[in-house]
């Protein structure tokens, strides 16, 4: 299930700020369409953190109605401590989610033993496969690469996302994962065609919501071995990336500009009706905006 | 409302991990005996991050009840984006709360200018008093005085808890909320008596959960200007600190260490029934909370 | 030896970047009929980091001529590895300090027990009182506060100079050092009358260069019991300390910031000739420097 | 002259602390027999940050003395502040250095155009090849990828060494410089086949003191456009680089533990005498240097 390039959703907003379904709707239809294997919705992208449960239920909800079974939908279920988590995966699973997602728990400092007490509970709780989600610019905690490769080889964990940008770590979680039957999808936008040479399972962009076509020529390129055609196409979904650059950084945050920019990316490709982020994150500005959509013409991508 | 001990509760737990309600009715009473000034529920001591929404509801509820309006009641609404906390505070309104206190957001990485439009769309929404949490610890944003100060000053935030550590940050707080008429609690437990020197308006320690006492006598000598009275307690409550030392590092985390030591300390006074905490948070040892039962003992508090 | 007002002296530069020792002369004599009780050469305020071995020496040469042996001079021994700092601080000695100041090794990351070695290797090396310098901004390393407890019990060190702006890990270290005969001095220009309150032996402020005669008041008044007299000159020298904010901070750091604002202060009192700093510390702008100037007016120190 | 293998080389000490000059010239001529294209003197690897100048001196005299313009030889001048460098540099340049290796300003927090200065400054003063070198784990400051594009293409700079672990970021590097004629080497023991993949032109990996015949034998592959063959050396180099990991990390720091590991190997093959490392770093016990050693036989390079 874990494998090839399953793009982390955005949540499109109305002018009210509640889950635009039909936007939802196209943009995962749009996904489907371009070879996508697999949905991600709740992520950092989803905007999960800036959701209520209402609304993170809504968008789960819809995705799994329009991806029908083609696809395995996985859901985050990011909360600040194990029972709230828990609460989230419950409810995701009877939404029709196929497997969870699930960061360190954070807010409150952790150690090792607490972490992996925390994902033993949850597998323990749950009849649902559980992703390991490495993101520690969010959570303030690095998973271990022996406490990945510990939890996969029990199989009390599933797959790992990794978030953390440090190939050399995901290097180790490939080595310590080997023979688990655990998936290994790497979140980078920039080192995907390196991650798959090193032997990742899949990739989890942010970027794959505004050019998902790009990521899947990316990822076959990768699996029949042509790194020359990965590596070009990486390229071009690198530059691409620069619209993340384009929000100015000291009024919004690196998160609400990259989020920001895909919005309005899928918003100038007509896949979705908003580019409006969730509060407390801002939104762009309308230069910004016109930014975004300017160098997504120059991509031909308009 | 915002002055004298006030006390982040502990949240006692049944050993089927439920709030042990009737723990802490008798946690609540033995605060009110001691004559603290206010009860803060659902603080990072009062394991809010580890509680469902269920729990934490039900652990307001009971203090709510037996508080029965003799001091204010705060309630932490502590969650990673806007509309998370607001569902958070509009419940603890119907519960009966006094005022909420809400920290900067957190897992997603925010500017300043996201961090006011936090505090303002909250205060737009709730009509209840805002009191700003600043634990940088735990959020990673250290809230900027000029801020605070700013907040204070728009009659956006009715107070301000400073748990940060830094003694000059929070001497800025206190000369820029001058005249705003807000009020400056420290959460520090062990420079309690300088705060108030410097002109803090209370203290929330969570040592008061162990010996409230201390604490009242402390606020009462720095009220009436008799330092050395105020400093001979702050000498005699930094050492009972000494407890979240106790639990080994490698193994429990900070947080879980002081906590469970607190629980520990309000068992063995027979306050509450159970040293329980809350998962992931691993427990204390048996010889650990033995440890913390003897350091009570020698302090005349067993 | 390790008490009192002891201010980490600035460096006055000539137009070409060599130690402007004639000003370096009335900045020492300055001091002295403030009535500082010792002096600190080429400590971070120093810009030891930014001097080369020449200029360190002259320095320190001027100073300990200029200061005749009426109150000690320590000097600042700073450098990555022990041996680095051995060869420093017997050039210091040959000179004429009368003792040496140390930080923990930095660049390379260490361990606690590299931290000990270090220290260890020096005493036993060296024939001079040996002082713990806290910096952990500078150095990325806190020194424990039970390693300094354990240095000073065992004569390792003779004093701590702790600049990590933690008043709590303060108290430990006072309480740590009881009875070792170590001193214990306070690099905080703002929490000084708190630190002294709580049995500090003596401040070492760079705000002491601007204004000596103020500290030196904070201290005899703390000394005297006099909580009321030292706030209020804490109260006046902190709002003075608000001429470090005035330097854009994304054109130059806070350090430099600072330092340029002490020299702009000291030129515009007539003490030194220029208030130029030492590469690749950018210097104040002339508005700055203007800004600088007419706030020390407004405080009547013009 | 930046490209290919250029191994930052330890600095093998006698008993008494002394370098030992003859197993210096050893493993100079074991890394010129492996084929080596340059060779990096007094790096982190090579102890910079614990030798004293003279120390530094000898070392690089013994290196430029044993290569005798066989290869180029790079000189680290590694110092806190841009006046401390330029002594450095000025001595590596009387001693026979080709270019000498510079990192940001540390000890004191800087901006970027501080650093900007620092660069600008060593290049009008120096007659020599000016590597900028990125370790922000080392210096707390992270070259800017459009700082080093700047400095590149206004041919300040004449290489990048990246040792920040981030090949995102070296990949902005490598685009940022191209067209300069700037050299852009990796640092990375165990990213090394990705980064050339990727275009860089060069390797300088502390490993590499073990075994130059490997990276030699990677690096020719890379040039080649032999991925699998590059990817098959990288894999049995990482499985290699495992003997970092050996030293316990409660006792002696990352770097101690690594340069140990390297000085352990390389007198197990009898390249150098004896494993000592430079105070305050800790040595390996002898346990450790026993698994060292038998991890090298394993490898078949006992």
């Amino acid at each position: 299930m874990f494998h090839g390039v399953v793009p982390p959703l955005c949540t499109p907003l109305t002018d009210d700020g509640e889950v635009d379904t039909a936007s939802l709707e196209r943009l995962t239809a749009f996904q489907l369409d371009a070879g996508v294997h697999g949905l991600f919705v709740g992520g950092s992208t989803g905007e999960i953190a800036q959701l209520t449960d209402t609304a993170r239920d809504i968008a789960l909800r819809t995705v799994v109605a329009t991806a029908a079974g083609q696809v395995p939908v996985l859901a985050g279920a990011i909360d600040t401590g194990t029972l709230r988590v828990l609460d989230h995966a419950r409810r995701a699973k009877a939404i029709g989610a196929d497997a969870v997602v699930v960061t360190a728990p954070f807010y409150v400092g952790v150690t090792e033993p607490e972490v992996r007490a925390h994902y033993e509970l949850l597998h323990a709780a749950l009849d649902l496969p559980l992703v390991a989600y490495d993101i520690p610019a969010n959570t303030g905690f690095k998973l271990p690469h022996a406490l990945l490769a510990s939890l996969a080889q029990d199989k009390v964990i599933a797959a790992v996302k990794d978030s953390s940008g440090d190939l050399e770590g995901f290097q180790r979680v490939l080595d310590g994962t080997a023979g688990s039957g655990a998936g290994c999808l790497t979140g980078s936008e920039t080192l995907a065609d390196l991650a798959m040479a090193r032997g990742a399972d899949g990739i989890v962009p942010g970027l794959g919501n505004v050019d998902p076509h790009g990521y899947v020529r990316l990822y076959d390129a990768a699996r029949r071995g042509d790194h020359a055609a990965a590596q070009a196409e990486q390229r071009r979904l690198t530059a691409l990336f620069g619209i993340i650059e384009i929000p100015d950084r000291t009024r919004i945050g690196r998160m609400s500009g990259a989020l920001g920019a895909f919005k309005a990316a899928l918003a100038a490709r007509g896949v979705i009706r908003s580019g409006r982020t969730q509060a407390p994150l801002l939104p762009l500005t309308a230069d910004e905006v016109r930014a975004v959509a300017a160098r997504l013409d120059a991509a031909g991508l308009g």
